[in-house]
């Protein structure tokens, strides 16, 4: 019998392999790859890459480009494997035994795997009715554990609903443990809503982005976190040595150079969130939850049944088992025009039949 | 103050960004980008990556790949961000509290921080003078302390030796612990030296490789473990869910698929490497070290002052300051015949100057 850590056989695996959908609207990826002129520049980057060098200055690069666009200084940033990697080895930094770190629930369902991870407490925050956050009843969850870490979204994945920036002030002002606001779907909100502004004002405040969602590049794996140039400096610690290759370096670094171009893409997933929106709540069945996102949350009685109705026609929506208070919840990334009108075709088609 | 896990401010921060050496022989790099005809192949494979989505079939591709290269199943096989970050998670899941992790020394440098990063207690056994193991020691030291995994490098970085199949096996033999072979320089050595045919006999041991190294891929961060599927079962729980990204995984899978056309290189780089011990060995100040890799380790009275004068002519060499058993060591990557030349008669006239 091998030793094995303890607790580590409760941990789930991951198998990331899936399907070949039809329409893939399982992962809030965007619908389509890079823009034509995007690419273009990103291949040429890609051909001047010296493969058998590991990591040197590319990470410095793009930590440049983040700090002029922010006003920030280059100590205040730091780059991962996606922002899944940042939150991980923030929960690993502020993790282990006696630590305890308070997120809200529902939300992005890996906060409870990385508090296990970090041998760490967890203690969830349930959401209102409509999802919205509590703001006093968060500070008071993370006063009363003595926290040593606490998280919210906005965003919020899977619910689609801002955090109103106020309110993220007002946690920011009234609990003094780290606390990191995971801005995964920001861009889809808009500048303006973001919580980097008060990071000069709060020191024990974190952001967390990703280059996944609104730049539309899961592939390369790219995320990074801002903060007082005290917490980076510790939670580097956390990471091992080129932890983030090249290519995705490089590849992250001419996505932003070039991040105007994304802006009609941001639009148009804001835009078709709001029709698709409009056209699901024809249906009284429905449930359609307010999205800042490029994503919306259904709820439907028979929402399982309706999932295995879509699948069997390659559609791929993300579906939440029993996960606590996504019951017959169902979480729709947003397709091209093309493929949403597809989709919602079945939708209707499903419900009419089950009238 | 925020309440940062316990040790983590003890742990060294890596900043990876360095100088542009004229000739970089300090991380064991190959000392060209990958033979045309491969990075063709690559260029063409990038091209074709959906850029927006998540890894998905591309670990499946690369593990058949290797599966069908060694008779292993595909569950035997797992990859991740560089062999770094398979032993950081084998590390991970073998320590935790009362968990002891056994590893030679002076061997990869950051066995020391990865057991200190999992929580685990760390028990270095010293080499011989020679550096060779002795493996009764080795198993005595397992033993003792009940360890929950023992560790090998071979060939041995930084001192390039190579540990006797033999000893290997009978430390398999005679241990009961997980027990990985971390045989990143491998392929210098040749495929007969390798520990994977040993993996059906002993179902504890665990055999990780890079691509960094004999494959000149350090810029993708590409390595795997091989080992009984039962444990790769349990180590997947300690990775996040698409850990390694696409970019990295399609190039190593091309990579792999042509790794004959490496050959040549990996032929060239051994007959480096004795044709520059061979002139090394004609100066007497130096002691120059058996290797099986593309580096020699060598000791020199003074090496620290070779070294700065090396640093000022744009000639990067690794130095272990005051790491034990390396006292005036400098590892040296092979580089092209052009760059050894250069640097040999460098070392040959700081050598002359100081008689």
């Amino acid at each position: 019998m091998l030793k094995y850590r303890k607790g580590l056989s409760d941990m789930p695996a991951y198998d990331v392999a899936e399907r070949d959908w039809r329409i893939k609207l399982n992962a809030n990826e965007a619908p389509t790859s890079l823009p034509p002129l995007v690419e273009e520049r990103v291949m040429a980057r890609l051909s001047r890459v010296a493969f058998n060098r590991y990591p040197n200055q590319e990470m410095e690069d793009i930590i440049a480009q983040v700090a002029e666009n922010y006003s920030l200084s280059e100590e205040q940033i730091f780059f991962g494997n996606g922002s899944s990697e940042i939150i991980e080895k923030l929960f690993f930094a502020f993790g282990g035994a006696r630590h305890t770190i308070v997120y809200p629930e529902p939300s992005f369902s890996m906060y409870k795997i990385y508090v296990k991870a970090a041998d760490a407490n967890g203690v969830p925050v349930g959401l209102e009715e409509d999802y919205s956050l509590d703001r006093e009843r968060f500070v008071r969850a993370v006063k009363e554990n003595k926290a040593s870490l606490a998280v919210v979204c906005t965003p919020n994945n899977p619910t689609g609903n801002l955090i109103p920036l106020s309110d993220v002030e007002y946690i920011a002002q009234n609990i003094d443990c780290a606390f990191l606001v995971d801005e995964a779907y920001l861009e889809f909100a808009g500048e303006k809503e973001s919580a980097v502004p008060l990071l000069a004002k709060y020191p024990h405040m974190i952001v967390a982005r990703t280059f996944s969602k609104a730049y539309g590049l899961a592939s390369a794996r790219v995320g990074y976190m801002m903060a007082d140039a005290s917490i980076v400096e510790m939670i580097k610690k956390a990471f091992m040595p080129y932890h983030l290759n090249v290519l995705s370096l490089v590849t992250a670094d001419v996505v932003y150079q070039m991040r105007d171009e994304f802006m009609p893409r941001i639009y148009m997933l804001r835009d078709e969130c709001r029709r698709v929106a409009e056209t699901l709540k024809a249906m009284p069945e429905l449930t359609v939850y307010p999205s800042y996102t490029n994503f919306l949350l259904m709820k439907y009685a028979k929402a399982v049944e309706l999932n295995e109705y879509l699948t069997e026609r390659g559609i791929g929506m993300r579906s939440f088992g029993s996960a606590p208070r996504l019951e017959n919840c169902l979480r729709i990334s947003m397709g091209t025009r093309e493929e949403n009108d597809i989709w919602m075709k079945e939708v209707k088609r499903f419900i009419e039949e089950k009238r």
